[in-house]
């Protein structure tokens, strides 16, 4: 485990995931979304951050990116960014995830899925805060693309709220909703 | 005025910031900074989002991009991100962006400038929420590269305390400190 403080886990689905006109696609791994959620995961005390995709040629290139930032040359540079890099574990499948997250937890992991509109089974973030911070392990998945598809939802055994401000927009990055909701979750106070 | 909800706005600053030395530098614009940080912007309610850098080549960069989503073929496709983007103002110095910001409200402007370690004069998230609700003009500063150098720091009013998970790790991307601050001032409840 690289951090020892709140059992949480956080994937990234590339597949499946929606487009923007509700169809299953696979999306591609992108530099930003390694480093601004490994650093914010870094910060928030997530344990490991999963990168999911299933293409053989996205998971070399996420592996490259990884491998230059923990083992080449930017880590030497930047030995913060190889700090953050280092919790990214690149896998196939959410199924995978899952099983490897239970193992080192040793018991069942609540999944939570996260999407910018309302749905059922909703857990609001106070209470998913202290069930955290009461040592419930959690897994929570965030979803490229046009979000999370209806089977990865349907894996979930909770959702999060989606998150809203004043404004009328409603399309965050994937960036910035893992960045609001792990400070939602585990914000030192 | 692109929204009509709390009157902030946001700046992010190229030039003059610190880099990992310390050093007064000027830093690229980067294309996700503009559209991480518009899209967050639109989420929480921003008013209008200034991009400020001295260099014209940057500011015509900036402006290629910015012109791509508003009017060019990528609103088009993209009317989100049209909407998004069209909140970003490109301008040379941080006295300038004050200095119009005060003219649309027509009143002193509360600067709060951001950074990642305890300075003085902070006033905490609460406070600056209740102010901002209560109708108070602000505008947040956030710096490129490795923060806001001291002089800009000397022209803030206040402080915003640094963020701080449960990880020992203070190294957010400044896409990512955004949208958490944001989500602190402006998230609806």
């Amino acid at each position: 485990m690289a951090n020892n403080t709140f059992p949480l886990d956080v994937a990234l689905i590339h597949y499946p995931v929606v487009n923007r006109c509700g169809e299953v696609v696979s999306s591609a791994v992108t530099n930003l979304d390694l480093h601004d959620i490994a650093r914010a995961s870094c910060t928030y005390g997530v344990d490991e951050y999963w990168v999911v995709t299933p293409d053989p040629q996205q998971q070399e290139l996420a592996g490259e990116i990884v491998g230059h930032w923990t083992k080449g040359y930017g880590g030497g540079v930047n030995p913060d960014r190889r700090q953050a890099l280092s919790l990214i574990r690149i896998r196939s499948t959410l199924e995978e995830v899952v099983r490897q997250v239970e193992q080192k937890r040793g018991r069942h992991v609540s999944v939570f899925a996260t999407c910018a509109s309302d749905k059922n089974n909703t857990v609001d973030y106070a209470a998913a805060r202290g069930r955290l911070l009461g040592g419930e392990p959690m897994l929570l998945l965030f979803g490229t693309g046009w979000g999370l598809a209806p089977e990865v939802m349907a894996v979930a055994d909770y959702m999060l709220p989606p998150i809203r401000g004043y404004g009328e927009f409603n399309h965050l990055s994937v960036r910035s909703a893992v960045s609001v909701i792990l400070d939602r979750l585990l914000a030192r106070p």
